[in-house]
């Protein structure tokens, strides 16, 4: 049944699975691995499951793209889990294969960055190809495709391989992050270590109203996690900025941000309010001095008596 | 009785009483001329007149500061009106005074840079004292103690004197802007041209803080008309600003700059929002795309709809 | 002889090297296909080849990673020309293959997102596998190992293929930015319709040092044409930006704006100021007022005479 | 002989001398009265005297009208110096004058809201008139024209008068800022605490303009001291501004920012960079990181670089 079904990107044996089953209520839903991202969140807008669960931003690649494209394009989903993974890959070889054996090697495309220079140090000579997922890799070494695949070193068992080296990774603290998406709902209530994140059109002159953009959010002391640009797919630069803020969409200076942008900005997608990955509240800084709720109350308090003549 | 009365800064005579004939309730009124601003605008406090009536800038000499005074410190009060009035002066002097008489000179501290030229230009000999007031300037001639008054040509009838020069002025376009306070109240309904005026305290860093004051405003699109320093008393570098900007407070732009400052800001004086003297609703170029009221009201239920999840 | 070859990412027939013949100096240049855009650029590096030629960005996807990279990473190189190049594909297959026989598609990771409705309009059911360039998709298709490759109609003939359908593009307008580097040098002279490139790493804070960045573009009238961003690898919400910027470093609004960057970035990369491709000097608008070059020497002269107590 | 001839706004006795003889220098030069600000500063223009000497601004009241603009407009003078004197009354009568007898008081206008509480508290009745200057109040009253004149108690003994009450202020901390002006020249080399003053005209549209004006100064990290608002005379509206920051226009972060203001603005005058009085060098903060001079020059020398391809 769909409200106890994840779908996440499959297949089994991907980091993706193994981020997703950190996830306390993961343990009580039917986790089903789809061929893509699409297909995955294709699933929740069908209602054929509660929520999908992907990749959506790597520390060395940056944004997953296919997973940006599907909140900011097709019918609207929201964000309601992150999920950060520390991500070291081992080389999967079937058993009985040596390292100098090993002369193609496979993976998600991701992946290759990240064990760009372990593989020139150590296998100069090997060629990559890539694979669908670092778990599909796995499946192709299996049936003799290619001599090893870097992936998890928990993918090894279910394909029946062995890791040959682990904890490849070039850069030190590589981490991935996953998102849980759902269908359009309210967001769960304040915890005090929230994160909002936005989809954000500009118009014509990107980069002048990039700077517009910026303002909203710092006029009302409301600080940026990150933004990236994306390529809105309309012509030569023309993007579209994928905004994390701090705070809750039920926090006044965060609303009031959000209603400036959409205000001045084309297009606006809220993709929703939730807590941060690896923040507790006591991390986070207090609000700026006149941003916080009781000073947006009080201000409007203040005005309500101005305009009465109670000043 | 006081709801029928109108203080104003006297004498009789003066440019204060002709601005303030301008006004069409005038006619209904009782017009009491005051001995100092201080005192016209106390008269209202204390429930003694429904309003005064005072010039508060001179496009030559800038805020007139005993006006402002009493509209940053002392108990609230509010403007309800302006009125711009061109300035010219005549040399009053008594019957039978020919130029080459005139040695000593007077009128109120502010006219003085008004004739400054004309001075040294056809009486580069006389000397100028300052009296309280052009119209008390009059007087002091009339009863000899000086040659000639530099006053409004409407005065010399009043003290029996008689206009040797008129249409004095050094400036071309020299205007006064007069204001009509009350006690607090509600404001008037939008005209459609209109400015809101306030008194800002800014902390410790004003010239840092003014910066941020500004973009309160610039990110809402309210434009500023004017703005002004003037010191607080409390030491060196110390200032408050009195801004006026256009728009009527009950437009949401202009409100939510009013208590963005208000959150920002040590203080915030709300001193009325009112018709703009000179400027039509027609002249008044449409607001800002994205800052007009339907754009807040779209935005706030495009936040209300986010938040509830139907996005 | 490395003064006369250009490296370009190969193999023969991609649009690569299509858009590379575009250039006049093209035909006076020994062209080399290389396996990969490192090898391309590193070429350079070596001083094996004057100059190397790679997309950089695509208007669908956005900017080529492996491209970027290697102008952010490594010994530092510069742009000295952009080409752009309108992308339509082909879908090219042995003689004799219908549509309806074509089951696996291949093609350049970039080219599938456009073409991906395309498939799932005609061909839904076709397998797409990613190739290391759309001509190498050519040849395995050649080779046997898939039915179709989505190319260039050009890359038709060298491959022995015939174009099945032709003109297939998902986003109408597609295009393909493609640019020349070299090693550091002086920058061609100013053309009236310059670019100038730039990385850029802010510091811990990033978003709010993004503001920052904007300023100082905008303080000296400089317009951006684009700004994205990438992650450094330094770990999660690490990134640097890549900025194009109006306008050439011989001009001084450019070149203070530079400067300006340098001083509050922990780094700065110049990669460049060359003309920008499809855009006359008729098409530019001229400087801001008081950003021309005239205006920046009348302020210095000012200055001088200032400091000189001849002002 | 003029270089030894400072004129200061007389007469003597008055806070202006007193200020003026806390400067080393004075006490070899020739100290001269002028009745008038104007006339102080005409006779540096016309070379009769090295230097003149007035106040500026005082705590309490804010600018002093007649000297700032006899340094915005005219013939341009610089500062050299300031000094800042603390400003308390006495109130000087003549011998055997009780304050019961006291019904006139006088003094310099710029007094009047100094005394105006204690006045209120002490003598209700007392009526004001103001005088040309603090001691020209205390010659009225040895003439028996006034009974009482708010002078520096040093006024006394020059006129004959003996102080009734001293230490009267209403605002602690009252000071009052002179400045010492000479005609344009080199400015003294930085001490390393030290300001720079300058009036700015801005456009039509002053209130956006001062946006930018201010951004220029911020984003080259200099911090203003003051800035105060003039009107300019040319119409309702319209002002300059006088703006002190911190630094000296040898450092290039004060230069950077006057030339980006030169251009911008319609017009701008440079009065000087000079010490700060009460201010020593270890008070002064640390220039803002990437605002020092050796940030500039690095800056410079990267950009050199960059352009020669050395980068």
């Amino acid at each position: 049944m769909s409200a106890t079904r994840y779908t996440y990107l499959g297949p089994e044996g991907t980091f993706t699975e193994a981020a997703l089953r950190t996830l306390p209520e993961a343990a009580t839903r039917e986790l089903t691995p789809m061929v893509s991202v699409p297909a995955a969140f294709d699933a929740v807008r069908s209602g054929q499951a509660a929520g999908a669960f992907a990749a959506i931003e790597n520390s060395v690649e940056g944004g997953v793209t296919a997973t940006i494209d599907e909140l900011t394009g097709g019918e609207p989903l929201m964000i309601y889990r992150e999920v950060l993974l520390p991500i070291t890959f081992a080389l999967l070889v079937r058993p009985g294969t040596a390292l100098g054996d090993v002369r193609t090697v496979t993976g998600h495309p991701v992946a290759q960055p990240q064990v760009r220079d372990w593989l020139r140090e150590r296998l100069p000579e090997a060629v990559w190809e890539s694979a669908a997922s670092n778990a599909d890799g796995a499946r192709l070494v299996r049936e003799g495709k290619y001599d090893g695949a870097f992936a998890g070193v928990f993918a090894a068992a279910t394909y029946g391989l062995e890791p040959l080296v682990t904890d490849i990774h070039d850069a030190a603290n590589a981490v991935t992050r996953f998102v849980l998406v759902g269908r359009p709902g309210r967001p769960a209530a304040p915890t005090g270590a929230d994160k909002t994140s936005l989809v954000i059109w500009l118009g014509d002159d990107h980069p002048g109203a990039l700077l517009g953009l910026l303002q909203e959010f710092a006029v009302r002391g409301v600080n940026l996690i990150q933004i990236q640009s994306r390529p809105t797919g309309a012509g030569m630069g023309r993007y579209c900025f994928t905004v994390d803020a701090e705070g809750h969409v039920a926090e006044r200076r965060v609303a009031e941000a959000l209603m400036g942008l959409k205000r001045i900005c084309p297009k606006v997608r809220f993709l929703g309010s939730y807590p941060r990955a690896g923040v507790a509240p006591s991390d986070v800084p207090p609000p700026r001095p006149g941003t916080s709720d009781a000073d947006f109350i009080a201000a409007a308090e203040w005005l309500a008596r101005s305009q009465d003549g109670r000043s």
